[in-house]
């Protein structure tokens, strides 16, 4: 090396340096990334509160032209995919490099909150603009994705990471409309849903910031949980079969009540899920007694079972042990039961490492952290399909979701924002393939 | 007293025991009236087996033609009242005597079966059937009833024993016709109901032949129920407030599971009632989760309460200790419960000596018998504010009722209806105003 050589490193070095200490310095506007929620809460909004901006209506459409909108001046190149997700993109210094994909969905469940969602696509959003306008150029390409129709079953990061099936695309959804026709009206071609298919190995990372859903985080007063990954989800039908009775002239003990064993079952679940320890969670949601009045004992019982859990031998072990307790109750209540399984979606861990680098990024933007998996689905588990995949979540106030009252503090969305902003410059600095 | 006197009164002594001799040698068709039950079952018959005839219906109609048939052949003197009750009537010997009532009601409910009601009402039949085969006169006016729409809560035998409001005319039956609809249809008058009412004192007693429509002198193999009384009847619909949350997302420890608490109070009111010696029945029948999704912690349920028993302090004190044990489970699910009570009728005993003259009256004839209360309502608990009552159990097959599988054998049946003769004629020897 000659002396303009090493001069010329030198100035790399130094440039490289200052580089990295000014992005280490970089930081997330917080209150415009409060405010994008603001904004974005007004399409869809409820007259009780909460937003009602179910995929492929009119209020998810207003919702995806605000995000556009943000997107274009956060100086991403923005299209609507095949599938109707709206892809933002940066380019990287690198070309070599495959893209680090952020981002999450603006839809909500019918009568939902403001912060499912839309914390992880405008923290996304603001990730770009900071980026933008600090002049910050990654080496890798920066994806940011407004996936379509989340809550109707990771519809829009399914067709990337998996592709649909005519059968899904058949599906009617909440707003009416089959996702066939909902594609259509946001702007997507399902004639073309090939292209939008990627492979393993076609993306570096994913990473979502989310709100937790749960109340975890804000009880124990966390500033930012570490995903440990998506439980997998395990649904069942229950049929619970008696026998119809007089309830004034059958004694106590000639009855065969399908209400009584479906109570005694109820009790079981939640007494062997609690029996562990661990994370997994158990929750009978349905039940109906039939035929349901004050003066015949019921004969028939519908109800269902869901079992969540990051570790599927655990949830087997667990729905076995159930199965012995259902079979104690059958005998003492002269009843039968059926089990039918209508979901089995395996769990889908995060990166390891990119768990250490989320962990890492927030404690040295001094939060404190918590290591925990996520009881919810999320796109996060369909992009697993295609490379490592990471999620933060912010505290849920009190663990509520899914509901007007769903709420996360201002500070709290920019801090997951900063972790999100941190964790992906880190990220970029990694030799990731 | 001269000889002529005494000869006379020495003849009189011998006609009055030749009398008793046959009278108690008196026995009804039993063949007959089992035909008589296979004929009814024509009317409203289903196709899969059982009946629907339902009161103020076309079948409704065409049973109850058939039955003033059988009642005219029956020598009975017969009328439908303003209420649309069948009455057949037939002189005593001592105009000064009240009647004895008998008889039940021939409606059913929807998909019911061919002997609840059915027995009594042709049993009645078949006693006056007797009796003017065999040229018996009573001391009392006999008077054999079929009450209208019993099953649609004993409203014939209310029309007669305490009267219907205008409220009562305006209810809408299973039928779709209102009360006063269906008496017109039935050929009442609804303007002179008024002429029905009938006050305490005006019967000498009531006695109904019935099925048990409970399993407990089947699985005893006990040939007659004697009737203590038609237990009262106590309803509450009961709400249970929790938290309907994320199922995914919110810790077991977490949860304020209303459906988890319906389970426990379930089980608390099956072991609260059982925990006393006694025949009190407590059945929970209605039962619904809301939302009633897989994945969402129910936040409300509503179920009910139906407490019955002959002793009203009883009930009141099962119900205080149901209501102890749902305040434990409040505090230990972190849920509400609010009962609200919908119907309280309360116990209507039988009277005692006519219990002991069933008993007597069927142990001579060689049965066997089992005092029981009636856990179902029946005409005789209307009946009870006019005078004495009685009630007459033969054996339900398996305690199946309202049911197409109601079964009671052709010999019960015949067993029954000589056991309400017997006890008639019996009732009739004695001094009973």
């Amino acid at each position: 090396m000659n002396r303009r050589e090493f001069n010329r490193s030198l100035l790399c070095t130094i440039g490289a340096y200052a580089l990295h200490q000014s992005q280490s310095n970089l930081r997330a506007n917080g209150q415009r990334v409060n405010t994008h929620l603001a904004e974005l809460s007004q399409f869809g909004k409820n007259p009780q509160g909460g937003v009602s901006r179910v995929a492929y209506t009119d209020a998810d459409l207003q919702g995806r032209q605000y995000a556009i909108k943000l997107m274009r001046e956060a100086k991403l190149d923005v299209s609507v995919d095949a599938a109707g997700n709206i892809v933002g993109r940066r380019a990287g210094s690198d070309p070599s490099l495959k893209p680090l994909v952020i981002g999450s969905h603006i839809d909500s469940v019918p009568e939902g909150g403001n912060y499912d969602g839309d914390v992880g696509s405008m923290g996304a959003i603001e990730v770009a603009q900071t980026l933008a306008e600090n002049n910050v150029r990654l080496r890798h390409p920066l994806e940011a994705i407004i996936f379509q129709n989340e809550e109707g079953g990771t519809i829009g990061s399914h067709a990337i990471a998996v592709g649909l099936t005519e059968k899904d695309l058949n599906l009617v959804t909440n707003s009416k409309k089959t996702i066939r026709e909902g594609i259509k009206f946001i702007g997507g071609d399902v004639d073309k849903l090939a292209s939008v298919v990627r492979k393993p190995g076609d993306i570096a990372v994913y990473l979502e910031l989310h709100i937790e859903q749960g109340g975890i985080l804000h009880s124990e007063k966390i500033n930012i949980g570490v995903v440990e990954g998506i439980v997998g989800i395990n649904w069942w039908d229950v049929t619970i079969e008696g026998f119809a009775n007089h309830a004034g002239t059958t004694p106590m003990n000639q009855r065969r009540d399908a209400l009584l064993a479906a109570a005694k079952y109820v009790e079981a679940v939640n007494r062997v899920v609690t029996s562990v320890p661990g994370r997994q969670v158990a929750t009978v949601g349905k039940m109906q007694a039939f035929p349901g009045a004050y003066n015949v004992i019921p004969g028939k019982v519908t109800t269902s079972l869901g079992l969540r859990d990051l570790d599927a031998a655990k949830t087997r072990m667990l729905f076995e042990k159930i199965l012995a307790e259902v079979e104690q109750i059958e005998k003492a209540t002269g009843t039968k039961f059926e089990f039918k399984q209508t979901n089995s979606t395996p769990p889908a861990p995060t990166d390891v490492r990119i768990r250490r680098v989320i962990d890492e990024a927030a404690k040295q933007l001094g939060f404190t952290t918590k290591f925990m998996p996520s009881g919810a689905g999320h796109d996060a588990q369909e992009m697993a399909h295609l490379g490592p995949v990471g999620m933060i979540f912010v505290p849920s106030v009190d663990g509520i979701s899914h509901s007007p009252r769903e709420f996360s503090r201002p500070e709290d969305v920019a801090n997951g924002t900063n972790v999100l902003l941190a964790t992906l410059l880190k990220l970029d600095a990694m030799k990731l393939n």
